[in-house]
């Protein structure tokens, strides 16, 4: 009790001294051009002043975000077309300050395992999708229903890609000439697989930790920390808008450019950066994105940028120059597409529903597709949807090509998506007979190195030639994890099985 | 006859609306800078109306572009050094507006058999060589002789390389346990080695399509869409100025950067653009291209750019500080090139014609060097004709380096290729014994995994060693596709064929 | 004689004529914004006039440096933090001039085996860290006692990694169906290994060229060009400053960023900026660089850059938004890693000293691990040590991480680094029992196919785990590189055991 009087005295202090000694400074200088600056709450001047000594980082990267430049008040006066916020109504409290610490970490505290308190206020660590939801309910609500925010489940849950994930990031001992898996480790999991898919942040308890202000007591979190796409939060939440929007500034700008996306969607299994960088969108954004106008919303074609990024085919609003809307903002990042090029063996119709572990092919299998290739239909979505889905992206391309050319474009992509895929099917039918023949043991279906051939073949070679048919990366089609390597592949499974039964 | 009229009556309409009211907007906006802002053909005029509308991205990137800003009338008093066109008559219906939708697409339509009629104008879909020659006759001359201009015609025409393809970019099927190589399809070729190659894109004649217009009537165009450099356009010209000049902004900023060449000139086989990017030239390209003027003609060593990109060396016009020339421009790609480091298998010296299909070896093969490396000689340029080209690149590396640098840096080069041409020597020795014993089968040199090892040799790891000489960039000569590939490889060959013996 | 007078009256030509024509330009083009520019020295004016025509980029790229716009003098005006000058004392005749050819060239002439008379003045061809530590002192002596400063001894003089060099980039010959290793020419390695490690500069007398001003005389150098990290040069100082801080600008902005680390820590050895380029700290780089302050001394956390680079990391003088120091600049690049993650073959504490080629492990070999993993806990820095260094890292993490945050990070870490050398002692088991059982030839341990694939489990697979564990870049942790090539490559040692031993 007494602890609690003298921290609560020691932040009036504090809020005195910054009162009449602070603000002059954090105003005048990053955020002097705003006219006039929009107020802070009383809690978050507190958290500045202590983190502006301890991570001043976050402090700077927070003023140059538009979170300290303006209120949710001001921001729902702008037209409906260039707003950031989707919110119709926002909590009065939180309408005429700026946007700041204490403003997103101390939302749903009964929710949040993970809300304690820090020197007299009661605040969570992790600010969720749930919270960023007060002013962006569309973008939240359409995140939460996506593959993304089920991307740790789908993992997890799904007993197939469970195993592979146990296959490659165990750690492996060699007892009596024999290789022998141990349990993938949690830290092993978090920096390569849930690095991407999220993992799950439990609360062990508070822990008392040796900080710059001396001893504290913080939550004990478990897999943190973690910036991934389907982590699930203490609130239950699922999801990680920083994974894009990082980390205090929460730029548009750095979410429409393609490095955000290459964090995770980078060769060999999802080569969707690299592809882009050799293309000529790619290369018109690498020469001339300084030119670009990063942060109009909505984003206009051929205006503020000449050639599209992943945000702009995927979810981005574009508009025409004239501000006509061409396709609406999305957070359902599959929103737009028709067919999953990713294939899992095989390419398919997307999944209807963004938890794709409840999939199951007539094998019982939780794979969109039987080995042999049939569709587990009832799960992905039907040739109407599909349609739909196609020309709504069709009518990105159409910004800068003619009908005639995107059309041609996309059948081509459907060559290669039954090409690619009869690739799959006959590494698949030498794999099936080596299982049968008893050259390999199908128990595992991940651990020998027939198997590891074959899941080149469909995991990194035709998801390379199908991501560079899509987005027009030559050498991705060619020699670079393309056909020269299916092809070699094939060859060597054909071998290999030749070798073993000699 | 009455379609036609409503057409010119729909058209007429436009341009009157036009007049009145739309081209403050074009001018002020992305043109207001220059003075007077050229006038805009009607014929152009009519064209934005709709394409505004329709595909804005193309009309906003036209905007951008020089094109847009000037007319030939005046680009042809600039002094001649600063000229970006090389033609000293220009059509006097040309000269007095900018070079505009209908200037570019309305060239010389009896050739072009993609003209046809789209709301009352003959156009052409296709810009080629042959019209941008109007105006920039020496660059389209140095052109359609280069090997660039034959890049199809060379894959296509030469035997060996033929079949290369064909034994990559084709979809395989497993019979009884075996791989049946099925034909490779237009849709393959043309998302990989034609993709770069070049198509031949021919009218199969008119067909109807739904476009936002309504149904339209446009040429149905096989192998379309395609930016190649080999592209044989449908006026039988060859070539595609928006490979390198994308797409309507014509920026020679974008041609002079690297992310160009990267579109093609990438790893595996022609590392070059990686091999850049982690030289000490790449290291200063990318940490200060921001300060440098890519727009300047004629390009100062040292005032505009501080080290070299692709350009710089194989192409553009450079100037010292005060714009003496010290090498003039070139649009033959390899006019500065005394040896082809390129190997095929080998390295050699350049060929004297473009055409390099026509070359034979003494086995009668389209190679430029027999299997053992004898020169096909009469095909390729003299001593001579290697030293003068090798003393105008040097030109461009003395411009920061010493005489004494830059030769022994070629000395360097020229060891590095008679070592790697001797490492593909040991590999292809091992081959033909494999092929003599019977333990390959020499009908079809690359379809088993002896020959997959083998053209890795030369293809991928003899080059990149090489390219990294050229360049400077380490890794590819050391563990990323250089000596320790050529090393791991070479022992492989021996292995496996010591396998087979057994 | 005649020849010596010819020289002096031909340079007092030059100086008259430059005195009263050429200054105008050179100042009031380039450096006219300085106020007022510092003065030339006669000597460094004369360097000028001729190069200015004959390597007309390097004079360019001089006038850019901060070299040529200040002096001495002034910049020890400056307060102590913001001072990019480490020598309290500089000589008299440097201190009002700016730092120019000549006051670079001239320096130490008689340790200069490489000094010799160039136009009438005595000047050395190679500016060594010997000669920059007049003004840059502290730099200088951190560098010399590092690893990088010994990275050329420390590949020659250590008789395992001399061994490993030779037998990779040897040229091979087939002589009776074996591959016989030629002895590595100096082109290969120079091109290799030494264009990173660094060459031994020596110089064998004097030869003529034939250069632009006619047949002139330079020193003849073995081994260059070349700006390795441990350049041994005819001063016999070790080092390269141009390594860094390319080429005569200097630029502090091109060291600190990562495209200058790249040169040499790129993948599949060391993808340290691989990993970076894919990190969210890489994204947030690329994305937002531009917005950054690349020049300011001290590097302020937040202010001039969100995310770190590199030198943020390594080596920079990094401090608060209101410059508090946070991390001392440092020209030792070890001196802030406690552990060297590089494994060879097993990652271990930092060696003390940088001259790793006379650490011994308990089998005498020049290895800081036994084979199977004891420690030379001799030459290797203690527990102490290595947890002072820990703490001085995280302080830069702590510039935007929580404390708790950055524990759990290197937790991680700590996990990895056990886990990967579990994968290479795994991996070196089964090649210790092929030795052992005659399957393998342990006299030259870097020549067979099951040595090699045991080379790539601990240098390529192991080590860029690793790193990615330590940057966060979860796909070289994953399919790129990592757990699936450490579990791949695991099996096909095994297999191929199985298989020699049939």
């Amino acid at each position: 009790m007494i602890k609690q009087i003298f921290i609560h005295a020691f932040c009036l202090t504090l809020l005195f001294v910054y009162t009449f000694a602070y603000p002059s400074k954090t105003f005048s200088d990053e955020r002097k051009a705003i006219s006039p600056p929009p107020d802070l709450s009383e809690q978050t001047q507190v958290c500045i002043i202590c983190h502006k000594n301890y991570t001043p980082g976050i402090v700077e990267d927070w003023l140059r975000s538009r979170h300290s430049k303006t209120t949710p008040e001001r921001a729902l006066k702008k037209p409906a077309l260039e707003r950031r916020i989707s919110s119709e109504i926002i909590p009065e409290s939180l309408q005429t300050v700026a946007v700041g610490c204490y403003e997103c970490h101390s939302q749903n505290p009964s929710a949040h395992k993970d809300n304690f308190e820090h020197f007299g206020f009661k605040i969570n660590v992790i600010v969720s999708p749930n919270d960023c939801k007060i002013c962006h309910s569309a973008e939240a609500d359409q995140y939460s229903v996506s593959k993304k925010a089920y991307a740790l489940d789908n993992l997890q849950k799904n007993p197939q890609y469970h195993s592979l994930v146990e296959a490659i990031v165990s750690t492996k001992e060699i007892q009596d000439d024999k290789i022998i898996h141990l349990n993938a480790s949690d830290s092993a999991k978090a920096e390569s697989c849930y690095a991407c898919h999220g993992t799950r942040v439990t609360v062990l308890g508070m822990k008392k930790i040796s900080s710059g202000m001396g001893d504290i007591y913080v939550p004990d979190l478990t897999n943190w920390p973690n910036q991934g796409v389907g982590r699930i939060n203490p609130d239950e939440s699922r999801g990680s808008c920083t994974s894009c929007h990082p980390r205090h500034s929460f730029s548009i700008e750095i979410a429409r450019k393609p490095y955000t996306c290459s964090q995770c969607h980078i060769e060999p299994d999802v080569p969707a950066f690299n592809i882009y960088h050799e293309s000529k969108h790619g290369n018109i954004f690498s020469s001339n994105q300084h030119e670009w106008n990063w942060n109009n919303v909505p984003w206009r074609v051929g205006k503020d940028f000449q050639a599209p990024t992943c945000a702009t085919c995927h979810n981005s609003l574009i508009a025409t120059p004239d501000s006509k809307v061409i396709v609406p903002r999305t957070h359902d990042f599959g929103a737009r597409l028709w067919v999953r090029i990713f294939g899992l063996i095989y390419s398919h119709p997307q999944p209807k529903d963004g938890r794709t572990y409840s999939i199951k092919n007539k094998e019982g299998q939780s794979l969109p597709t039987s080995l042999t290739g049939e569709l587990a239909s009832e799960y992905l979505i039907d040739e109407n949807e599909q349609m739909r889905r196609q020309t709504e992206m069709k009518k990105v391309c159409q910004g800068c090509h003619s009908t005639d050319w995107a059309n041609k474009h996309f059948d081509r992509l459907n060559d290669t998506i039954v090409e690619t895929d009869k690739m799959v099917s006959s590494a698949t039918q030498l794999l099936l007979k080596a299982w049968k023949e008893g050259l390999a043991d199908a128990s595992n279906p991940f651990d020998e190195e027939i198997e590891h051939l074959w899941i080149r073949q469909w995991l990194f070679y035709a998801n390379s030639v199908r991501y560079a048919s899509a987005m027009e990366g030559p050498d991705y089609a060619a020699f670079k994890n393309g056909w020269w390597e299916l092809t070699t592949t094939l060859n060597k499974i054909r071998d290999l099985i030749q070798t073993k039964r000699k």
